[in-house]
């Protein structure tokens, strides 16, 4: 099987299983006629399921491993003992430059801890993000850290700024992305010393972007930048928020459209109007985390998504294959390490 | 004038003026038939609003002020500067013992610098913090702090559980409020070293509540928690992310609807429910802040709310000096210092 670009799979990640796998992929192959894939996963379950999809079939070659990642397994142990999963093994595709995207739908942590032992962060770079694609009033905006790292100082987040930045010119296509420091209030003096420290460093940079300084929670989903940057406790914390907000409104309108018989009338006449709300909040739509910062392209599916999640996370993944997007970064994490230095100096003078 | 609780009011503070604030008072007077008002602010203003107003006129007192704090005044400044200003006189009241509580539309910061200078905190409480009534499935969660410290240690989220306990009991009537800490997971070994901290002392602590551990971001509007501890960058960060999110999906629910005949049609017919929408979304009906770990009630409008809101708040401050929350936080707060006293010498033994 041969093809312009090869996807590695986890082909037993997720809740939902390889079902659900195969039947994304076989979606992807319309949108991706040069793509390639390896499938990684039991080879007696996957054998039949890929002999009823003919067209995929001749696109996939199947790897078997005998063992899978737990959604709940610790990271740690997950990386001590599971050289024999489908997980590890389809990240090792991509660290034997048999293939150029991986792609899983299994445990975050785990994910994310085999990615940086296989395939190494980008030089310079501290430690990897988990990036989320945020719905917003003017389109989407790249939302990092959003759960890897817990305590974080002023040159991560300078780090997240510039794997922001590149994500968002590669992948959302903007000349020169807007960029805000999450913090809670827009003036100087506000908030901790890393995002003082980060702002001051990018105020310098002669980075791609057009720095905007701090933004608050409610500047997210107004769409104010192209890139809010965070610490990973905040981020996830914000997410998970925002996910537990819809739902309530969701539940809010659900509940006033049920009251009275005009409402019910109402709901029932603009009903389609409806699904397009919960399509547009659907987290499948947007579906999973960017893993920016590592040597490779990863990309993690959400847990629970259906094939046109997986689907549309395997679209990502390629797109960032295809832009190149590790190289943009490191040549950007080059241009501010200088501002790193200046800064650290500063640092060491003033105490 | 006497009367059973005397309420003293910064007449001049927040975007709406003091004919807002007295329209307030003219509603609250029907709901609170013994209660007093101390009017702080410039007598030129208010003497001719509250000529108009004559129930009220029998229950408030004018305290002339010549100055205000402006709204984008930093809080050292006004600390500095402000002995003139009707929130200064305000608080003043309640540190000379002429009131029980204080309420304000103004500056949120400036308030709460002058707030611990006039009134001081609770015995053992470090700082105090803010907290927020959040709506939720199953009606409505404490979450605290939202905004007042930035860079909190395990102790701090300890005071911050015991102020968030006494006010679920004192104010939403609960025997033993459901108490979780805000984190990236629910497992023992996720988050910070403050919020891992503060969750050990509360699991030994023998307070008048449930201590569920670690909750999550999408816990809040689930109402898995009466009462949210968090620190005061993430809190804020949360809640703006939350009113975001809410304005967000108006946005889209509104366009959703406009877009074709029978949408529109549907939305017509329904238009009762989503009037009860987005007053349950409302962020004058939650309204502002509520200052806890001081030593007097002080509570903080809505900037920007209007008569409704303005006098929910107030119903909020007669409620807390009534069901004398001050030394129910005080003794809670004794209880948990002994273990404090634990934690430190075992932190101690172990370095």
């Amino acid at each position: 099987v041969s093809g312009e670009l090869t996807v590695s799979v986890d082909a037993m990640g997720g809740d939902a299983g390889p079902g659900v796998v195969l039947a994304a992929l076989a979606r992807s192959i319309v949108r991706h006629p040069t793509v390639r894939f390896l499938l990684h996963g039991d080879e007696a379950l996957l054998k039949p399921l890929l002999a009823r999809r003919a067209k995929l079939k001749a696109r996939a070659e199947i790897r078997h491993s005998a063992e899978r990642v737990r959604m709940d397994e610790k990271p740690g142990q997950a990386l001590r003992r599971g050289r024999n999963t489908s997980m590890w093994r389809a990240l090792e595709s991509v660290a034997k430059k048999e293939a150029e995207v991986a792609i899983s739908a299994g445990n975050t942590g785990a994910l994310m801890a085999m990615s940086m032992f296989q395939l190494g962060v980008i030089e310079g770079i501290d430690r990897p993000a988990i990036a989320a694609l945020w719905p917003t009033k003017r389109g989407q905006t790249v939302v990092l850290d959003v759960g890897a790292n817990i305590g974080t100082d002023a040159q991560q987040l300078v780090d997240f700024a510039v794997m922001g930045e590149a994500f968002a010119r590669a992948i959302l296509g903007l000349e020169r992305p807007k960029v805000g420091i999450l913090n809670v209030g827009a003036e100087d003096v506000k908030g901790n010393e890393a995002v003082r420290g980060a702002a001051q460093i990018l105020r310098s940079a002669n980075l791609p972007m057009e720095f905007l300084g701090f933004v608050e929670g409610d500047d997210i989903s107004e769409g104010t930048a192209d890139v809010v940057v965070t610490d990973g406790f905040t981020g996830n914390i914000a997410l998970k928020t925002a996910e537990g907000i819809a739902s309530l409104i969701m539940f809010y309108l659900r509940s006033a459209l049920r009251r009275g018989f005009l409402s019910r009338l109402g709901a029932l006449i603009a009903a389609g109007a409806f699904r397009a709300l919960r399509r547009k909040l659907d987290p499948r739509a947007q579906n999973g985390g960017i893993f920016l910062g590592l040597n490779g392209v990863v990309v993690k599916s959400h847990g629970a998504a259906d094939a046109l999640g997986f689907a549309s996370a395997l679209d990502m993944a390629v797109d960032m294959a295809r832009t190149k997007i590790i190289p943009k970064i490191a040549s950007d994490r080059a241009m501010v390490a200088p501002l790193f230095q200046a800064a650290g100096n500063a640092g060491a003078a003033a105490t």
